[in-house]
């Protein structure tokens, strides 16, 4: 069956992304993506407490909202706010949680509460690419903010901040991802943070935190969220269970205020997140959560170890980095001569994907010759085999690194 | 916690709906929204499915979208093909199907590829609520075409493509609701399906089936799809399992070629719905759909019986309804003189929720003394009472029915 005799391109609506392209399977070497560690799915665990809550509280399937109604089901928001108490010093009440359908749609529910085309938005100059996809997408306009090794540059952003002001712009919000930094892994430290609300408030800009990542840190500890310490005034922070549960799930959440949370459920209509997912990851998560955590990231800090070594063996000093201190990906600086963009191409032809650097950046000569490399998914293997790949083609088509071993191989051939 | 002393209000984008309210709990009597049979959500057999997919498949959770693509879970599609090739008798392929959270999201897509603000599009006149207030907030202009008993009538719908042709305005697309129609209940047979398909085609315009209901049905059998029908030329079809196997799962999915469907997978940038409702789903229907939803639909007409008894009871001749061929809603008309807006707040204080029938028209004249009552959540008890408590509200509000019982037990006391 088909519909190419009717013609759907003059009744189109103007300015849509381009189509999709088909699907065709994950590529061999797949280093984009949030995708996480199949080993560490806690697959057992999460089929008991399936069959626990399913026995319990299975017939409230029957209602949408289950009993809960619309900001998501009660026990799950009510084991956030143990978790978000102890991990990340966030007091906040079941009623100040929405969840939502992964934190893309938080991301979401806040460009639609707050954006109009035009508008501007401050931002990490090196950033997740989804929120500047969506930015373009609404019509705003993102200032980018370069970052240091502990993040967002407090002098820049009181320059971006002045300069915005002596235009008569206030920007909408200050996007930020301050625990494990996506993509650099930078963690913000307490003092820092301090700063940056204190800015923001002068200037009367929200901050919008982004902590999709925030349980991934190596030393299982991580400062207090900015909306912790701003005690949620002017701060609408979102997370997930993509990363430290299942990616595949897509269950997140908004902390905010009533009166932001009002305003986001005036346009969530969805009818609620998927009941199923919320259900069993409270039951699964009240009693595993605090032990399951640990379990990942210490399989997340190996698989790291070994994307770090492939580097150095295979691209040697061509491929500078720092050591990121939790997550899920790499951010990593070859020579200037690389263009990552059509590295990203001929890397996939070769079954490669990786993020090129103008994807995940503001500035795209900065990105240039950057990229991003996901860990979590790939098989200790899969990763050294690919970063061997990646090098060769790379050499290839710009040069560097120099394939010594490459030469040695063909020569003994 | 709260963040009353910033003041998101300058900052918001232009245009939003009112604030949600709290929410406060179901109504007692609760005559509203999709909510299912809580009897008949099959526990028993969706944890042994989930047991068994979780055990098979569980690790794919570490991958969005699993190994499926953004299609969705490939099993559940290819379920729907079997299903939707003997119900309805569409023939499609699984890649002609993208599984979307819940079918309102499948609205959204259809929205969001077609229309601009100012555009016309053709609606049933009595017709679903959620799809009349996403199209005010599109900002498109629905033209509501008078139903009968068998759903859309072609000489108003003829009437209004020419009145608009005249005017040189292509409406965007033709949406119906032919199996079960919302709120009606009407079914429309295939010969006015034809003619319906002919019309669109002579004048260029999609139709937009929705599906929703038609599992529904008190004889099992129903006429093909238009989908069916057209081979899919210029139809876009979607369906849902909120009504056949339980709401909260938030799992429907959209019917269309890939020239439709690959402008939808741009827009939805949502990183694929729930996996764990698709995988139980699929798992789950393989092996009990065919014997779940006749048992379902007996259980809800047994609920429509007793809720036309308990109006035919209480209102006598002042309600007015045609008995509806399937689904979980009665569509009724009050005499001249009730208005169901006015009526629906003075119930709701009473905790009786009904859809006043304005909301549910594109003509608010002709919606005045309609109402809709859902009948598949409230237990047969329920439903007496409640509208044992709706009729006194309505005969001190506006006279009708006239209480002969009341006067009756007020004498005797």
């Amino acid at each position: 069956m088909t519909s190419a005799s009717f013609d759907y391109t003059p009744l189109l609506a103007p300015n849509l992304p381009v189509p999709a392209a088909k699907w065709t399977g994950f590529p061999k070497y797949n280093f984009i993506g949030g995708h996480n560690d199949p080993a560490h799915v806690p697959v057992d665990a999460l089929t008991v407490a399936a069959v626990a809550v399913l026995k319990r509280e299975g017939v409230s399937l029957a209602t949408y909202g289950l009993n809960s109604g619309p900001l998501g089901y009660k026990p799950l928001r009510e084991f956030l706010v143990g978790k978000l108490k102890s991990h990340a010093g966030i007091a906040c009440s079941a009623d100040e949680i929405l969840i939502t359908s992964g934190s893309l749609q938080g991301i979401d529910l806040v460009n639609g509460i707050l954006l109009a085309p035009g508008d501007t938005v401050l931002i990490e100059q090196d950033t997740y690419g989804g929120a500047l996809t969506r930015l373009v997408r609404v019509g705003a306009r993102p200032v980018g903010i370069p970052l240091d090794r502990e993040g967002l540059r407090l002098d820049a952003l009181e320059a971006a901040l002045k300069d915005l002001k002596r235009q008569g712009i206030t920007p909408k919000y200050i996007y930020t991802i301050p625990t494990v930094q996506n993509p650099t892994g930078a963690i913000m430290g307490e003092e820092r943070r301090a700063g940056l609300l204190k800015l923001a408030q002068a200037y009367g800009v929200p901050v919008f935190e982004d902590e999709c990542y925030s349980d991934l840190v190596w030393s299982g500890t991580r400062p207090p969220a900015l909306y912790a310490m701003a005690k949620g005034n002017g701060v609408i922070h979102i997370g997930s269970f993509s990363k430290s549960i299942a990616p595949a799930l897509r269950v997140g959440y908004v902390i905010a205020g009533w009166d932001v949370l009002s305003r986001m459920l005036a346009l969530k209509q969805d009818a609620g997140s998927g009941a199923l997912e919320q259900m069993v990851l409270a039951e699964f998560c009240t009693s595993h959560f605090a032990t399951h955590v640990p379990n990942l990231t210490r399989g997340l800090k190996a698989k790291l170890d070994v994307l770090m070594e492939s580097l150095s063996e295979q691209f040697g000093t061509a491929a500078e980095f720092t050591e990121p201190e939790g997550g899920i990906f790499l951010w990593i600086k070859l020579p200037d001569q690389v263009d990552t963009v059509k590295l990203s191409q001929a890397a996939l032809a070769a079954g490669v994907s990786l993020n090129p650097g103008p994807e995940w950046s503001t500035d795209k000569a900065h990105g240039k010759s950057r990229l991003r490399l996901c860990f979590a998914n790939p098989a200790p293997e899969t990763i050294r085999e690919g970063v061997a790949v990646l090098a060769d083609i790379c050499s290839r088509e710009f040069g560097v690194p120099t394939r010594i071993a490459n030469v040695e191989r063909s020569a003994a051939s």
